[in-house]
């Protein structure tokens, strides 16, 4: 029984985005023929959720791979839609537990060729962490916001600057906050005006927004 | 067909607190049997969540009764259960929509002769408003926060002041926030240690909350 | 019992955005009161989610008070705070039922002195509606996307357009859809790479996200 | 302690369809017991959310058994019960991640003796995927979509063509998405007109759906 | 602020189906405006969810509009989409408080020229109702079945007749049942094979189901 | 369009139990019909969840009717099927907000002829009122337990009580306790061995339960 | 650090129960010294959800010991509280899947020497299995009924006889039904009279609830 | 790539509680590092939920740390910030099954110098074993109550005793109150006045809200 997969090509033509590959809920067959499949017709690969295992058996196969395995990702190849800007985007995450969203969003930021920098462990119950780093944080561009538990670095971050925010809700916690539910709806809540959110632990889609506002101020 | 209502009256003996009357399921009949018989046997009646018709009926038997309004309290009488105290409750909202909540917790805490200050639209979205209050709100000896939206506020404060501090979610919000569900999650989520939580909207019992802390410093 | 209303008057410096009030929870005195207030510093007012009968005795005391009775929204003044560009931004929506929330978002970006066209009626369960629409659609920097029910025009414009996207669930629809939250968890859960959400009926919060994006662009 | 399964011999006369075994919450010494039960009476077993393990028992027991390993499905025997008909039923998944429930509705159908074709990867994040194939899909006369994540090529299909469809919502997807729920939620509240729902990941659920609606056109 | 509604003309050109106007959400000037727009292209218009009061004046409007006021639903004019059949349908409830969802359902199939019975009352606490009725509903073609509570009724049904299953989750009920939600997990679990559900209270969608069915058999 | 509503008349044949009529989800109309229908009967009719205005107007029709506005039931007639026995029933209730559920829960007991007390007001916050009361209600065969808010009392009494023990969840309280689900999956957790819990608010089945103990006991 | 377990002896007294042992949050080590501390003062022990690991444990220390491995229950000892009675208690299942927890309860009632039945694999998919066993289940004085998918069996039953019922229902299932919560609310919403409902799989408390039945008998 | 972590060093000195390490979503490398920074300047490590591999490890590098596996806590150092005061605090908690918990809070409040009983296995089915404790408890300042499935104990302890209580939900249970949610829902709603409430399973947290009171009344 074949099944083919249909990759969307086009699409970096239409949106100037690649498709990342969501390596999770694929078997290393399902990956391996993808892969071969998307390296002869565009020569860049970029799998997210992708565990050891499978990336072990990948980086045997393709020699240019690299595994970044603290954000579980994969890439192979080189991304030829560059994006030439020198706006700079800032990611800002409350625990060092928020580690592999946080990374993720930065690797697929930076494999456009954008400027990323990742502050960690601002988090709000040491306010005095944040505001150290509050003018440097300044300096960017676009302000994404990685948070777990009851997310409010947010809020905090959105009063106080005035770049455009993407909240990403990190799964960390126990509890009520087990799953980073809360820390979704509580960004979803912030009072701050103009905080935009994503899906929860959804570091790559954070990247694509920040690329479609820098694409967009070009 | 008749039912008895039985009033906890051992329970000011027992735990120093006196049993408030949760006025917004009981019909005006029942209200003014349980206000009578209260008041024959203890001088002091406290009723929450009392909409303006019900009060205004009561209000007319009763003319040492005190109605307020926009916390939905009706006392009649004097409270003989006062606590002798220096120590002092400081409450602290997110915005002007928690007044009612405030103002409960408030009217329930003077009652028993304890000193407490409102300290109303300090929310974290404006964190300038919550820091030129700060050395100020550091003078009270138990803190109680109510916020609704995304309840930052608890958090906040809890990184910043050494106190007890007793969160009040608030249902004010809309969408995910609506009903304070997500304030409720994210106080009880906080990443600020010690922080304790009340049900949603119970201005009333964070004010017993707070008056159990002062009666065990005594 | 008097209690003060602390206005975040500095907010504009900061981030360059205006506090909106937030009508629904607040009385007419409180109305009255926080307008008045603001006017005397700011010559400029932004009410939200207020009902007919507040907007009137509003209406009745400030002679160059407008109230937008489809948005729920009442101006008075005019905002000093400009954004000077060139930029112009789209609201999509997938029924007239988004009205509100749409023309929310409109008043509030219009409020600033940018450029915004509704495209209402543009479902996807007709899917020519929105194909007809799309090179002009394509025009604009922004894309603001309104829908109820199962919000899968935020995922279909996201996979054949490059801008930011906003999206902004909406509460009407029965059932399941009820309230917003499907649509709310299917733009989150969207498959379209990089689409931003706001909390359910946020047209104002989604404004302010286009403004931040537009200002960081300047 | 011996307790007797009964299993639904009539079924196959009173509806059409014959009752299918539910694989996973039965052990390895039950499978074998029904197994054999019913092949003695019907010749023809189907089992659903089978896995490896249990598979390979029965594969040793019965030569003639077959495994469908992507499907998690295993058959033994042949179906006396076929369906002479010369409707065809499409099967349309949005992702290579709704694979296994695509081929158990598959399966399923295919062993009644109808024709069946599957449709994979032409989710609506890119469009022209699904459009291509469009004419093509129109041809069939029942369609069965297995839809993740926001669900939404149910809608985009039932607003282009005519046929019966029969959504089925498959727990791929992380954070809100995860476990099909808003797939689930976001199909019912379709705004196109007549999509019929399964339960989540009931792609046998669909097929026999399927079969009801083309035995009823005999 | 003038908003032009698209409506989705070419819907019964491609699907067969006209669309129906949701009356829930439009006020008065919205439903006047589309109601007279449709009627100039298309002579036909069916709105839902329709209270006494709009109704009322739209049949002030239009003499030949007819309001069914048990079903919510108003139409005017006549439908010349109809659908040439002798396939008969059946709507079965389990009380009477499913007659609102179980009329509009009704409506709506008469409406294309359809045959269509309703069987009200036959719970499944009283199987012996359901159980002397069962012959007489053998006869029809399709089954729409409508039910609150704990929806057992599509199961029972389910599992003895072999023709298309509809179901429709009603949201009578109180306490866990309240608003339809159990009755729709409900049917979705059902073991009985094949049946496929709407969203809560979605008579008319379940209408449209039967009608796709119904038409991919001509 | 007439449609006949089937009441099932047989039901105290087959279980001892007549059919109580829902009053909530029927109009005037309605109720009147099937009234009418069922005394010519049976000559006995029990309404519940009937509100004043419906109550009143049946009260014209029969002059026998006996319309309890506390429990919003009504009756009319006399039931012909009493249970003959000596066991006797009590209701114990939290709060005096529970009261509508213990009543209609009391009224349909002794419509059967069965002895029944009501002990209201026996919380555990003041476990001294249950304390008091104990020895009294142990006297009774059978224990039914209205409590709403955490719903501890079930538990408390299910482990000092050997009687069987049937909870009722009501529908008193706010924020999380708000609409009786905390009391409900309270009462289902109960550490006390064996409770056995109705839905929200369902006084009348849970004297429906208790009935059929009695009756098996005869 | 020892911490003392405090097991309630005098349960047995009060309520002629004797405490369960609840195997699954518990190490061996606590579980060893629990069942030594009763096996002193009781000689007779009973521990549900215990798994075969631990189970075999135990049953290398204590020769008398019987694990009933299908039912995840071990039992040390002879229970001395047995109850005299010649009422007979029938367990009544959907499905071959609700074996363990229709076992649980089976054994917790054998073990006061109470006679049990049980009746698998009638569920109401297929309703002539259960009609075809209907006149033998009725010669039980207490029926209880354990389903899991939509617990639609609990409902046929109670409609059909008169006898007292103890709903349990099921974590078998997916999607919407997985975990049981869907048949709990199901049976909760029941449209049969008087049928009472424990936890998702609580045989256990299930066969208490039927003792404490038939004790009221005596 | 290297990520710096910013404990938060000043937090002792602010509000006095130094900053516990989160063990269960860091790997063994971050602990490690964590660690060292933490040891150089402060002298004290405190590490909740790590498990027996992390903390063997850490054991092996560190031969002054502790590690107390039923609480999952590991200790390296001494605390300088020990709290001189002559208030005691009693855990008391409904079963064993809620140890981890309690003990987690008891080695908190230790490590601070603080005395602290605990009370396991006092839980309210049997409620004499809480009463024969209760003068015993009454001796203590501040009382932390754990409990899990229905959480009655905080509420009848509540009722009882004058002290601050702290509710700490514990995630033991199964069906509804399965993950601990009943518990915490249970003691927010309960009706004993004055009763906060800590996240599920935080007994850390409670210890924390504990010592903020003992400080607040030196």
């Amino acid at each position: 029984m074949i099944l083919d997969i249909r990759y969307d090509f086009q699409r970096s033509e239409r949106i100037g985005l690649f498709e990342a590959i969501w390596g999770e809920d694929k078997n290393i067959d399902q990956l391996k023929k993808v892969v071969k499949n998307i390296l002869n017709k565009k020569g860049f690969v970029f799998i997210t959720r992708i565990n050891k295992k499978k990336a072990k058996i990948l980086l045997g196969f393709y020699k240019q791979a690299k595994f970044y395995h603290e954000a579980n990702c994969l890439i192979i190849g080189t991304n030829s839609n560059l994006v030439k800007t020198n706006k700079k985007i800032a990611i800002i995450a409350g625990g060092s537990s928020d580690l592999a969203v946080s990374l993720e969003a930065k690797i697929a930021i930076e494999s456009y060729g954008v400027t990323c920098e990742t502050f960690i462990d601002v988090g709000v119950a040491g306010l005095h962490r944040l505001m150290s780093q509050l003018d440097k944080i300044n300096n960017y561009d676009i302000l994404i916001v990685c948070a777990g538990m009851e997310g409010a670095l947010a809020t905090v971050i959105g009063g106080l600057l005035p770049q455009p925010i993407i909240g990403v809700p990190v799964s960390v916690g126990y509890g009520v906050s087990k799953n980073g539910k809360t820390a979704l709806k509580s960004m979803l809540s912030s009072c701050s005006p103009g905080i935009t959110v994503m899906n929860i632990d959804n570091g790559y889609g954070a990247a694509m927004a920040a690329l479609r506002i820098i694409k967009s101020s070009l």
